[in-house]
């Protein structure tokens, strides 16, 4: 990594610096306990059957060879479960989503789907008993794409939602006078764009553990980003009140979205240990990771802008169908925040929008980091770089242009307060010497005429606690212990994305007190306070906003307590780095510690501060400037250099704020160049459920990257102006990408992933056309 | 258990109702889980070697045959262990002990004191590598009684502390003036009193399980009434902040304030931990809770009193000598607590008081229920039966004249505000048929005239919260969650009075819901706001009232939610039973559970109230009145009826009150009549460590009991007035024991237990004498 940030105040004694990150030693050392790495006395192991047809109705299902089958303790069918629908992962604050699922159905909606759960005395013997599970199909026809599923007369694979196989009722927006817009305009581009099916590749593939005690409470561990949604889900499912349900969640091997959804085999653990009276844990095989777990929605996009000869654009119209796969999941925020982020990033007055999205009978598409926007802001970028081609114009010029403004409405709804997006184009235009760079040789080496240079800029926008129609909620409870050392208590999971430094370090910085002095409680639903989840970038800035009021009470607290033993008023202190003295007399003063602790009739002190942020909204900005060669020969594209440069309004740890920008690179050019789970359109099969045949890049792959982080835009509502970061990386990288192609080899490209072949097709037809 | 309650009001939804406790189905069923059921992977079973002499300096130790056993893997002497000065217990709160002990030392001070501790593969192994450990003492004088360690030149057991084997400088209380008190008498008693040394016996043997994670952070589950007392000192002791020892506690099998220390086991299984990076349990054994347990203080007891002819107490001078044993653990309090309560119970103008503790080389006396008192008030009860005896009036009488009154200064230096003494003796003296009952013939069957029947009354009053000095605080967190449940948060140890149903109860009424609504999340320290512990009769007091501020702040944010869903104000809603409504509409409203769900637009809440509680002094009180049978032939006394009556200020869970009271009575029986721990004056041996030699009394040899709980005199402290109920009952039966046996021979008796072999020697020498 290099230079992970720059510009930053020296104002701050915590934040802002990249502190150690106390979890860091127990992952290196291996020490860290993941829930797979649990093993209660007695546990059993589960494991689940699986469809191997997209689309039928279960006509009969035997378990009897494999009940009789030593160490099997126990399995269950739909013949054995409660019969509830439910939500795969609502919005934990959404009211809006369709219940669409049942823990087990008499009807399977996709090949991979769960229809049956064993737990054995080993995994092998789990492994067996599945083997010898009988399931007769009466297969059903199935549909495997957006546009069979919506065609009059297909096959309906739910009986919930508003019909036509739509998920959810069409998210239309609509500003200004569309028409109009377009009449105005001295020319139109109009086009479509599609994109596949990534994965996203966790390092930890999922896992759960439950254990009932003689009380009739579940405790569940669960590598879950929302723990207490799994709470409230396997709550409902079970008829369990909220306190009857403890959900346990410590060191995390990545979710990246995707573990933000209560799944089959969770409320199958459940129950399997409900039944035996036995722990039991399950735990996903790699191979499960792509058949069960939640791809990125496939999507078609529909977008055509009107611009004038200065570049102004006149009007937008667009609609994308995103494919939902055989279950809702997160696909009504998917298609509401997908869909009205294209009311914004480029300013437009006259915007049409319709956004879908459809069942299929094809694996489950669910919540990924990007959210929707990834698919638009593919699309409206590489737009774009069209228009600024037939205009003339530099691409940077002409974002910075048309970039969204203060007080612009932004996807939300809400008008925005920090906009950082030109900051970021003109600041990385000169870093990058842009400008420079592209008026260079395309071919530098005139020996290898084949191997092709290019430059490409992609723009985002995205935001911290801004899922339109949304009111978050962060809490955070800190106790100053007795001998000065202070705990923050959060419900903030901690994905490994150091989240949980992030707040110990905005404690401190509001207490002011050593950051060392703070630790973090967190993954207990019994323990902590309500959270939301670890999603939608929000954690720094709306968890992070509760702590440091929480800090701010806590402080308050200790100078009242430092106050009665200096026999003052807690006015007349002040507090620097852990140590309270009188302002009128620096010198005189005690230590948070000596505070707190005991002295000749007065006893030792705790005190609790709380703190409850119900958040704005808030964006976050980025351009990344992108240099790729392509070799004609091969159609090889590599990303060689990257410049991100994100308005994160104020960074709280940057190398942490960087990784996660690098992260967001290695997804996104994974995404854009060779990631993509292939599902048989004839059969719903999956064809590269795996590692080997679905191909992530690795470091080798990687591109030197120079991340730069502004401080451009605080927001208001962050602490000390920090918005999120999480999710931008990976929106702006894939148009970057498509773009240079383009500025490298003279060819479009509107979809992902742009593989060897796409290039190698798309040269030959350009040749063959001129 | 007969009439557990009268005359409760029935003004309240849950409070005063016996409601099914939620942790009983667990413990009767045996799936509750307690730490010595707890065994994680790779875990190791510690074992402690055991001093075989009284005084000594260890010469030579050596551990190489033992750590060359198959199986063991560490083994800790004084050499090995960090040699800080620490506390056994504080109060946690207090800031007047002397630290006066190591984890090991080069010195042992009593006979079965630790030298050094063994972690092995299994627990017969670790018992075999004890065998192994050499150790070679030199031998010194030991002192076995405090008058032997009072005496000058007597060998000193420590360097610290006041000398002359004092544990603290003697608590000297004067009022008035006490000399002309006496010369005001009548007539003066004089007597000397002592008592042996009860051990608790609790169920669950000490125990307790360590493991250190890879961040350097130590997880102890261990079975104690204060676990933050325990993070406190493990965490000093080990050099570690607060937050990185978490301090687990679930179902206990008792305390009864012995489990209010930190004992030396439980340094040496966290250092073990640390040492094998295992998980390491250590468990007691039965004869170990002797050993190395806490029994109460025994006690030698001056006390002189003058009376005026209509029975007014003009003077009291009062010396008492506690024997702390070789540590002083508790003694700080209990002679504090002890020593102050002769001021009190009988009013008395004139007091002159001297209390002290003094080492010895024997085991450890700490805090066992009744806290110094049971010892004070067993004389003083006992010399007011003489009073009235030489005055000739009824006990009851002179008892009922003398009672401590409305504003009188309590032992803890409050005035008092509720004194329920005069209704339990007036009460009592009703149902019990008091005065017929002593009018009838001792001697009931002629035809078995060495069987004797007496009535006896004895009296006590017990603070809540009430240490002299001592300034607590109770903490509760409310957490009112989606579906309308509420998780309440306390520290408070679930020691198995029932305190957590208590705690439940009053959140409950206070918000108004059901019981049932309520859970309670207590036992880890990580968890859960900061306790004091569970001791001094005081967690329904203390953190009862903590609970109810807290509730009443989650009621009112109920209530606000609830007008946001109703479009109105708080104000103009009500809540009963769970339903809020308009006041004005009464038949408009909805559930909790509606209030805090979502509803299109309005998202699902979760909300948190808190309470923090520093409480006044609060005293109950009671008056036992005992039926004895005698058995001159075989000196064998039988307790064959028991009217306890205690003014509690107000019940809340009257089965568990009630089973408070019966169960003080079991074990005050037992110390009165069986139960001493007898350790040779010569060696400092251990005479009878064990259940088979120690005689407590079984179910068998329980009287009846009709317990009556008066809600007299409530407290404006505590929870609508309730006050505690742990400690009173088990101060109470002693003496009334030992009045009855009087009043059926004649003979009067100074000490516990008073044991048949005393009662045959008694009567000996009073037909000697006559």
């Amino acid at each position: 990594m290099n230079k992970p940030a720059n510009n930053l105040r020296n104002a701050f004694s915590t934040i802002g610096k990249s502190v150690k990150r106390e979890d860091v030693i127990e992952k290196v050392t291996g020490e860290g306990a993941y829930v797979a790495d649990l093993k209660p006395v007695g546990m059993l192991y589960g494991k689940m059957k699986r469809s191997d047809v997209a689309h039928a109705r279960i006509k009969r299902i035997d378990v009897s060879k494999a009940l009789a089958y030593p160490g099997v303790k126990a399995i269950l069918t739909h013949e054995d479960v409660p019969r509830v629908l439910h939500y795969g992962s609502p919005h934990p604050r959404s009211v809006s989503c369709t219940k669409d699922q049942y823990i087990l159905d008499d009807k399977v909606r996709y090949w991979g789907e769960g229809v049956a759960a064993v737990a054995a005395i080993s995994e092998e013997i789990a492994d067996e008993a599945l083997d010898l599970i009988e399931v007769e199909y009466e297969e059903l026809p199935g549909v495997f794409t957006p546009e069979e599923a919506m065609k009059p007369g297909a096959p309906q694979i739910h009986e919930v939602g508003p019909g036509g196989n739509l998920v959810l009722d069409p998210v239309r927006v609509e500003r200004g006078d569309v028409d109009k817009g377009f009449a105005e305009a001295d020319f139109v581009l109009e086009g479509e764009f599609s994109g596949g099916r990534p994965m996203p590749g966790y390092m930890e593939p999922n896992v759960c553990l439950a254990d009932w005690d003689g009380s009739g409470k579940l405790t569940f561990w669960t590598s879950t980003q929302s723990s207490f949604m799994v709470r409230g889900i396997l709550a409902e499912v079970l008829g369990l009140p909220r306190t009857k349900v403890r959900v346990l969640v410590d060191h995390m091997g990545g979710g990246f979205g995707a573990k933000q959804d209560c799944f089959q085999h969770e409320f199958l653990c459940a129950l399997l240990a409900r039944e035996t009276r036995k722990p039991v844990r399950m735990e996903f095989t790699r191979r499960e990771t792509f058949l069960a777990g939640r791809s990125r929605h496939p999507f078609k996009l529909w977008l055509k802008q009107g611009f004038r000869k200065d570049g102004t654009i006149t009007a937008r119209d667009m609609r994308i169908v995103f494919d939902s796969g055989a279950y809702g999941s997160h696909s009504p925020g998917v298609t509401t925040v997908g869909t009205n982020s294209a009311t914004s990033l480029y300013r437009c007055e006259n915007v049409r929008l319709d956004g879908r999205a459809v069942y299929t009978n094809t694996p489950i598409a669910g919540a990924f980091r990007g959210y929707g926007v990834v698919q638009t802001y593919y699309a409206l970028d590489i737009q774009m770089d069209e228009a600024a081609e037939r205009l003339g114009m530099d691409p940077a010029d002409l974002k910075l242009k048309n970039a969204v403004r203060e007080g612009d409405i932004a996807p939300s709804g809400h008008a925005i307060v920090g906009h950082g997006l030109e900051a970021c184009i003109e600041h990385g235009t000169r870093v990058f010497d842009w400008k420079g760079l592209r008026q260079g040789a395309r071919c530098p080496d005139p020996a290898a005429s084949h191997v092709r240079k290019g430059w490409g800029l992609g723009c985002e926008m995205h935001g911290s606690s801004a899922y339109p129609g949304i009111k978050e909620q962060g809490n955070a409870l800190i106790k100053v212990n007795e001998d000065g050392s202070v705990t923050l208590m959060t419900g903030a999971a901690g994905l490994g994305t150091g989240a949980h430094t992030a707040l110990a370090q905005i404690a401190a910085e509001e207490l002011n007190m050593p950051f060392e002095s703070v630790s973090v409680v967190h993954g207990d639903t019994d323990a902590v306070p309500w959270d939301i989840g670890a999603f939608a970038s929000h954690t720094t800035y709306l968890v992070g906003s509760a702590t440091r009021m929480a800090a701010a009470e806590a402080r308050a607290g200790i100078l009242r307590r430092a106050a009665e033993k200096l026999q003052t008023t807690a006015d007349a202190l002040d507090m620097v780095d852990g140590r309270i003295f009188l302002r009128a007399s620096p010198d005189s003063g005690l230590t948070v510690a000596e505070a707190m602790g005991p002295t000749p009739g007065i006893p030792s002190a705790n005190i609790l501060g709380r703190g409850t942020y119900e958040p704005t909204k808030s964006y976050s900005f980025a351009a990344h400037f992108v240099e790729v060669t392509v070799d004609t020969e091969t159609g090889l594209v590599t990303v060689d250099r990257v410049v991100p440069v994100h308005d994160v309004g104020k960074v709280i740890h940057p190398i942490a704020a960087a990784g996660q920008i690098e992260g967001g690179i290695q997804q996104g050019i994974g995404h854009t160049l060779t990631e993509d789970y292939i599902i048989d359109t004839q059969t719903g099969r999956s064809l590269n459920a795996g590692l080997v045949d679905y191909k992530m890049p690795l470091s080798m792959d990687m591109p030197d990257i120079d991340t730069v982080i502004l401080e451009a835009a605080p927001d208001p509502g962050g602490p000390w102006g920090a918005k999120g970061v999480g999710e931008d990386p990976i929106i702006a990288i894939g148009p970057a990408i498509a773009n240079a192609i383009h500025d490298a080899i003279g060819v479009r490209f509107h979809h992902y992933p742009i593989t060897p072949e796409d290039i190698l097709n798309a040269l030959n037809e350009k040749e063959r056309q001129s």
